[in-house]
């Protein structure tokens, strides 16, 4: 860097920094000319740059147009309003702010004593976003509850898994850990199954109930009573389950109410999944989505998916802290502290895995108070309409077919093979999915769920922060021209 | 915001992100007017904040007010020149721009596909890094093993310990669980413990052995190879050897090569924790406290810490890549792609414990280029010779002791009773602690080990980006000023 090494050198700082707000900002104006999912093949930054790092510094300027050059090519670019692939993870002026703003203060908020600040402002805006969710009281943080920001949602259902675990263990002794089970549907996200792995959980004993299209793919209260009363009678401990409101591969809701009371009777943690759909419930017309949260330990949402919060971000609320710093706490002398000690405070470090923690809770700040609570509905309401508006256009094309209800903003739908061709569709599709994406000009992803009748089904979601009608309707057309393609081919 | 909601707005975002940038350098700028451990009592921002969030948007410089007069007070800056607390977290303006661009791009790069650039940079740039270190060729990405960014230390020493533990689960059976036993010095940080727990090692089988000062504080391969033989008697499995190069309470280094020739006989997993210490180590001077580093299985350095990447950035290298990905790996439909299938990529989500990450390689990349090899080793010396002059200064005034030996850029050292008042020692400390960190002028921190015979000791680390000889004699004056007035009072 030009001068001479001064790491932290404000006036370096205030010229550099403006350099690059520049330059991300072009890209946001040029992002529309970028093939959304990244056409490298394996490899190929290995031959762009060097070997090892230089000895000498370089200038900021060489740096940049290696990142136009040579990485940006190599970006799928999950901003782009042509992104319709797995689920978004929007970011946002605000919430970019947000960062920048973490970015620049660099703290490492463990305890409350390393900023007060950090840990406060935490406690306070996830409070405010439990109160647009209307969770129960018991979530907030003046009770027995509280909100934490967890990286993502993989880290919340693990937290709560191990705060369920060491719960039963100190009952039933710790060498009961064998006899552990958990539940969930065969929609629910990977991330329990790794949760189960990391925690030592039997992997035969994470049972993953089969779901179908009679219950639109959620899980089955019956299902869910009849696994448990099975376990029970062979002699193992069923301690959770994982509830989830907008399953990844179709949105499914699972029915809280029945559920919450099943773990209830049985004593069992029940912690819900709303990663993606939860910011919807936001809005007055969705929030039946979550009724009978009130029955839940745990609630979790991702704020960098749908809720304009830069990743990462992922708001996980319990109604019981203690059963958390049980299972996570330590407490080194060289982290004592007159506040810690007397109990004043909270220590996030003991709600999380990681000891460190950034300063995530000013871009969720952020993003709440520079857009507010009626932008914020607008925003998810629109993407809600835009996937309407893609749904409507497709059902009218009878080559294709919707194959799950849509609920929020992603539709699931499929090419259908010629009547004469129909052990083909999943070729078909997957070829489709291959020849839209290799355009360039939209990013959509797929499932194969077992439970979607096992066929390769594509997905469309909307969710990017730029995406307008004009979009959805480009990306259609782009479908249904290399459908016709495809078909010709057969 | 302004103009309504126009979430990712090329133009909005170049006129307030240049805003911040304004707002971060300012705060460089006056950074020494703010006291240093923020002043502010358990709840204070309750008082200030609304109970909600507003249903309306809210100007950008409105909240940049509330960061400035209501944020700011409540916040720890680890940034000050003055912070001489726990270990540093630097910041730099290459960390800072990596972070700007980081968050501009706002890619979830779980998998190779989801943007190719983000994985292959991570590991040509951890490569760098492996060759900066001199560490063997096993750990670089061209052979079995292999580089990753964890977010935290923490992270690192739970992803290896999950891998080491299935890895002898595989041969003895799952049930086995019960008869692990890890080991480390009773001077290994509390990220051990925690990833015990966490796995779902008992914690009576995670043997912290006693050290003392005939070794420095280091573990003694003599306690190392009873206890593991003990252990072996009982009919547990000893699988686990976690070593430190830098301990946190005092930086004593562990002896590796003779701790690996221990962990080879008994085909443990050998985990060197070199989280503050690493980055001393591309220095030739010190390159040999990581001597022996060829028989360990995974070595982790923060680059986070004192190599002015902003926090998160906890680079972690393994040999056997597999091990881990059999630990940590899931593999559901909606995340299948042929890049994958064919084999011919890293899928860093198997590498760690959540799924999607941020693109913390390009922070790494732009402090490596943007400064250079040469300016880095300048760094990292200057910051050990502010350390040995506060040493020497410290060691003139008959007053106070060093108590343990220096070797990078932290100062152990304690205020000496009166001969008459010895018992009054650790309250002495403590009180001198409250004392100084009170003022705002300065922030250390504290030990109270064991094997620091026990004695309440003070932490004096140097490794804040802005800090000088003058910053380090004005630290010392507070703390003899300070040490006069407590004196006094007995």
């Amino acid at each position: 860097m030009e001068g001479g090494l001064k790491p932290m050198d404000a006036e370096q700082l205030r010229e550099n920094a403006h350099k690059m707000v520049d330059f991300i900002a072009d890209y946001y104006k040029n992002i529309e000319s970028f093939p959304v999912l990244s056409q490298v093949q394996p490899g190929y930054l290995h031959k762009l740059l060097p070997g090892s790092a230089p000895n000498q510094p370089e200038s900021l300027q060489d740096v940049l147009d290696d990142v136009q050059t040579k990485i940006l090519p190599g970006v799928t670019h999950w901003q782009s309003p042509d992104y319709f692939a797995y689920f978004s993870s929007n970011s946002s002026v605000a919430g970019f702010l947000g960062e920048m703003l973490s970015a620049g203060i660099n703290m490492v908020g463990f305890s409350w004593i390393t900023s007060p600040a950090a840990t406060e402002l935490e406690m306070i805006v996830l409070d405010w976003l439990a109160k647009l969710l209307k969770l129960p009281d018991d979530f907030l943080s003046t009770g027995q509850g509280g909100g934490v920001i967890q990286g993502t949602a993989s880290e919340a259902a693990l937290v709560v898994l191990l705060a369920a675990r060491d719960k039963v263990l100190r009952t039933v002794g710790k060498d009961a850990i064998g006899k552990l089970v958990a539940y969930a549907s065969d929609q629910t996200h990977s991330s329990l199954q790794k949760a189960c792995q990391i925690g030592g959980i039997h992997p035969e004993n994470c049972r993953l109930l089969k779901t179908d299209k009679s219950t639109e793919y959620a899980l089955s209260p019956e299902s869910l009573s009849a696994a448990i009363s099975h376990d029970i009678a062979v002699g193992l401990i069923p301690f959770f389950l994982c509830g989830t409101v907008g399953t990844t591969s179709s949105t499914a809701v699972d029915p809280l109410p029945a559920l919450g009371q099943i773990t209830k009777s049985n004593e069992m943690w029940f912690h819900v999944d709303a990663a993606y759909a939860g910011s919807a419930c936001i809005c007055p017309e969705y929030r039946h989505y979550i009724d009978g949260i009130e029955e839940a330990d745990s609630f979790n949402m991702n704020a960098h998916k749908w809720f304009l919060t830069n990743f990462d971000c992922s708001a996980l609320w319990v109604k019981d802290r203690n059963a958390l710093i049980q299972s996570l706490s330590t407490n080194p002398e060289f982290l004592r502290n007159k506040a810690s000690e007397a109990n004043l405070v909270v220590d996030y470090k003991d709600w999380q895995i990681p000891l460190g923690r950034r300063f995530r809770s000013l871009k969720l700040w952020m993003v709440l108070r520079l857009y507010g609570l009626e932008n914020l509905q607008s925003y998810i309401r629109n993407h809600i309409a835009l996937a309407k508006h893609f749904e409507e256009l497709i059902s009218q094309d009878p080559r294709f077919q919707v194959v799950a209800p849509r609920k929020f903003s992603l539709v699931c739908f499929c090419l259908l093979p010629p009547h004469d061709k129909e052990d083909c569709a999943n070729i078909l599709n997957a070829d489709l999915l291959d020849a839209v994406n290799s355009t360039g000009k939209l990013f959509i992803s797929h499932t194969k769920c077992l439970v979607l009748s096992g066929k390769y089904t594509l997905r469309f979601a909307v969710g990017a922060p730029l995406t307008e009608e004009r979009h959805v309707n480009e990306a259609l057309k782009v479908l249904q021209d290399k459908a016709t393609s495809l078909l010709q081919t057969l």
